[in-house]
């Protein structure tokens, strides 16, 4: 839909106002979920995919640094953590990588989560198991996509045993480029099995798709996503809010 | 200052709570300095040298778009812009390229500002101003930086007379890695200079020397920008922050 026409459909509000609200709807308070602490030196890790990713330097890939960071909502979130808590001084690293699925995640967690031994390990994966099925580029199930998610959580327990998990919920979003109504039967389950882990493991859950379902009556999806899978700069902005208020209770 | 012999001697608080506080003591408040109206389709400019460049990709320089906009302030405050803006579509560009002094600006204006019509113009520059005439690649004076800058202005406002302006107060942070105490009294006219242009043009004023010096109380300097000129995620944040309360009243 062109945001002209979505203008003309949809109640006109001053999103400044209303996106707070998308947030009331969609992320438990944190007296609901409580949040995570923060302490001295505490060591958070972004993990996923593209989304997570978004264009990140891979040669030094330092910890609290812009360069290294890419341009997504891992940036936005740990910007603001490194702003709210720079009394306790984290160290935050992004170690997402693009087109990357469950099981390869598990292939690259020594070095990309183990060796930095995260208090805090936040997880968005999911669409790729999905959409790289879908087109033919791997034979995974969603069943076989459960399995790995709660392989890996479990071994990372066992090697962490005091570390936080965070799970993200995988999202998609309609009448975009890459992404269409036939997606959202078959995908459900996939965003079932990472709630279910999430459940398993104690985890924080960060609900994106009920956040991008409540921003879409604000504007259309192609201002949120372009592709339905990638989000833009608002949508990143919207990911790092909503992860910030489901993890730390901070409204940014 | 190392981290723990700051926290050793700073009163220990949770910047979570504390850093409202340094906005609440460094930001107008928009009773004080009106917002500015962002409506369908605003066109908002960020110019500057390298803090507000911080890497941005300078081939396609597109608006909206993470992959354009670099690791710093401008990216963090434009993402948020883009989402509490989501209904209006605000168009975002950023054109700060590293190591400009102000006259580098107008040798670059009618491609990278003119053409791109703005309506809400934001500039941060000076400190290569100073800093470039300090270490001997440059000879310009506060009075040119001045002059330069005034006349940058009004040019920009005779072409486009209902540009709005905003104008970001040039920082240092000492005791850092290149920035010490000898940089303040030479410094300070630059300052003041961006200060007196700012009310001569009737612009939305950033304070960040200011918001800095408070944040100071929160962290050490190395913890904002390591190298006294150049924030750290944390200092970028900080900064979006300042510019989001100074220029919309929104609190990030």
């Amino acid at each position: 839909m062109k945001r002209r026409d979505f203008l003309q459909t949809a109640a006109i509000t001053t999103t400044a106002m209303a996106v707070p609200s998308i947030l009331s709807a969609s992320v438990p308070p944190p007296t609901k979920q409580k949040p995570l602490k923060i302490g001295e030196g505490t060591t958070i890790l972004f993990q996923g995919d593209s989304i997570t990713d978004a264009g990140r330097e891979k040669t030094r890939e330092l910890p609290n640094s812009g360069s290294s960071f890419g341009g997504g909502y891992a940036f936005l979130a740990a910007s603001s953590l490194l702003k709210n808590y720079a009394t306790e001084g984290p160290v935050i690293y992004n170690r997402g990588i693009s087109g990357n699925k469950v099981f390869q995640l598990a292939d690259r967690w020594q070095k990309d989560c183990l060796d930095l031994k995260p208090d805090i390990l936040s997880i968005l994966i999911g669409v790729n198991d999905y959409w790289h099925m879908r087109n033919g580029q791997y034979d995974g199930t969603v069943e076989v996509y459960e399995k790995d998610f709660r392989k890996l959580l479990t071994d990372t327990r066992a090697k962490l045993p005091g570390v936080k998990l965070v799970i993200c919920q995988p999202f998609i979003l309609t009448g975009t480029s890459a992404v269409d109504e036939s997606w959202v039967a078959p995908f459900a389950p996939y965003q079932a099995a990472a709630e279910k882990i999430c459940g398993e493991f104690d985890a924080i859950w960060v609900p994106f798709q009920k956040v991008f379902d409540e921003a879409l009556k604000h504007a259309p999806a192609s201002w949120w996503a372009p592709d339905g899978v990638h989000p833009s700069m608002a949508g990143a902005y919207l990911m790092a809010a909503a992860w910030m208020k489901a993890v730390t209770g901070i409204q940014i």
